[in-house]
């Protein structure tokens, strides 16, 4: 089986590596393709130096290609790619809202993969984190309403997010004026209530992405969710402060033990050892982190919870790698013999 | 008229000083208090220089006090205060839920300043910066249920919880280990859920202050109201995203229209010119900034926004001064002759 990734030396290229590396997927090749700009360079996977090649406008050889190049090159590539052969994971929103693409989480919906027709869809990051951890609630309770206030990290907007934040932080703390450019103003000791462009309806594309994807992964047309999506100046990791209205009353208890027999999910969720999710201890982790749950004050019988996750792995590099084992593991890969 | 500020030495203290210069507030004398590791130092007022005493273990012969040194010394001090003639404005959590003590924002419930019986509550920070945006909106429409999320600022924490930060970011960025006294866990890039005490049922006190307090404000004790209270890695200002379900709908523009001629809020509300309520820009200023108005998704004829407010001004100084303001004008001082 011959795997590609297509933005490789990018920050989620990045985590896809360091994934694969602990992966249990079954590869014999690994071809690594990135920008003019960054291609020619070397990355290292094991105990191998791979050479990064310039993406090509047609054809790529291999029978997956885990895409994290933007939603621009996947458009253009990605149907050019599944003609060929290849089952493209696409981590970009080119595809997601695609009637003919699957939008996957493999804790959730795996069935869905195994109906694409050459290209997958991985989910909004800030979708992917509160979904493994309220997917079991909404199984279990049902959910009527959910109304999402997200803290999200700076390299939700790629490396050049968490660098703009690193050298913002050290100008302001050395008296020099800070100069946005990834972001629309200066991050550092402020927040931003704006990621991605402006809707007609006044919620940003990021906060409808959530309602949308959210909707279609659960099967669920008529759930009812809103969303404030915030950029707070943390490196890595995205928290949501989340409210739930529920058709069958649930107590905090009983969310806790579903949560705890839940894959992809941690409940850290003891506020009295002061254990509660945040980016300190979730970045870097797979499991996203679950906690501050408690019976909500203004629906009877909701719950209040607070989750925290590395949105460079479920959010992205994880969750893509998860897709794949998942096809590997059906026997929907490897059609081709070469 | 006496005007005493005991806690001068803090942050809420030296907001007062610089607030009360530019107050209309008429007063003969400033008298200035402190612990005994700060008494004995000079602020500077106008073209004065005021030394700072040692806050009395009895009677202050003051008009007004205003006193913002923390819930223990308010709790021990100010009836004393108040038995010997002074209106004390109390900064503290002490009083705001004691029956016969009035709590006060004066853009929204001034004549129940003019019932106290020797002391005054002044709101949390948290509650007055939303409450002074939610008011005219409760007015017109009627709040039926309110979700808060919070986004507040480490001088919540007083001015030791700013140079956490800021010395926390610099042994971050050299690579020292950072180490938290003032907050739970390490604050720089970091985000922790946990704001004041965790109470029995999973909320921390922060979260139940803007639940009891915006009920006792705004008179509406069957207010439904929710709040997740999260402290950022930022300096000053908290903001917080607010959903609202009204008994009588309304559309974000009537609510722009409304919040533009109410005062104490500015509407910062022009996505697409990249405008809305940040620390960045709300931070030093009086009015508390309103934005992202839209029509909610998840309750008809709701809403959801969000507001920023300097909690060391609308939050804490600012109000307390309008409070004497408002005694003032309504001629409710100087009862006493000297």
């Amino acid at each position: 089986m011959r795997l590609a990734i297509v933005g490789a030396t990018g920050a989620v290229g990045h985590e896809l590596l360091s994934v694969l590396e602990r992966s249990t997927l079954h590869f014999d090749e690994l071809l690594l393709y990135a920008s003019p700009r960054s291609a020619g360079s070397t990355l290292s996977f094991q105990d191998r130096k791979i050479t990064v090649q310039v993406t090509p406008e047609g054809a790529i050889d291999a029978d997956v290609i885990l895409a994290s190049a933007g939603g621009s090159v996947s458009k253009a590539l990605a149907p050019v790619w599944a003609a060929n052969g290849a089952v493209v994971i696409d981590n970009s929103s080119a595809f997601r809202m695609d009637e003919r693409v699957p939008l996957v989480i493999p804790e959730i919906n795996p069935q869905a993969a195994l109906t694409h027709q050459g290209i997958i869809a991985n989910p909004n990051c800030t979708t992917a984190i509160a979904a493994v951890a309220l997917w079991p609630l909404h199984q279990a309770f049902g959910i009527r309403r959910a109304i999402f206030s997200t803290y999200q990290a700076t390299s939700g907007a790629g490396a050049k997010g968490m660098d703009e934040l690193l050298s913002g932080t050290k100008d302001f703390l050395e008296g020099r004026k800070v100069t946005p450019s990834t972001f629309a103003h200066p991050i550092p000791f402020n927040l931003i209530p704006h990621i991605d462009a402006f809707q007609d309806n006044g919620y940003t594309k990021e906060e409808m992405k959530v309602v949308w994807e959210t909707r279609k992964i659960f099967g669920a047309p008529e759930l009812r969710i809103s969303c404030t999506a915030v950029r707070i100046p943390t490196l890595r990791a995205h928290s949501e402060a989340i409210t739930l209205e529920l058709e069958r009353p649930a107590t905090p208890d009983e969310a806790r033990e579903l949560l705890r027999q839940a894959p992809g999910v941690e409940v850290v969720d003891d506020p009295n050892a002061r254990r509660y999710p945040m980016p300190l201890t979730s970045s870097g982790k797979y499991d996203v982190e679950v906690g501050r749950l408690r019976a909500s004050l203004v629906f009877d019988g909701g719950l209040d919870l607070f989750v925290s996750g590395d949105q460079l792995l479920k959010g992205a590099a994880l969750n893509a790698v998860q897709i794949a084992e998942e096809l590997q593991r059906q026997g929907a890969l490897g059609a081709r013999v070469f």
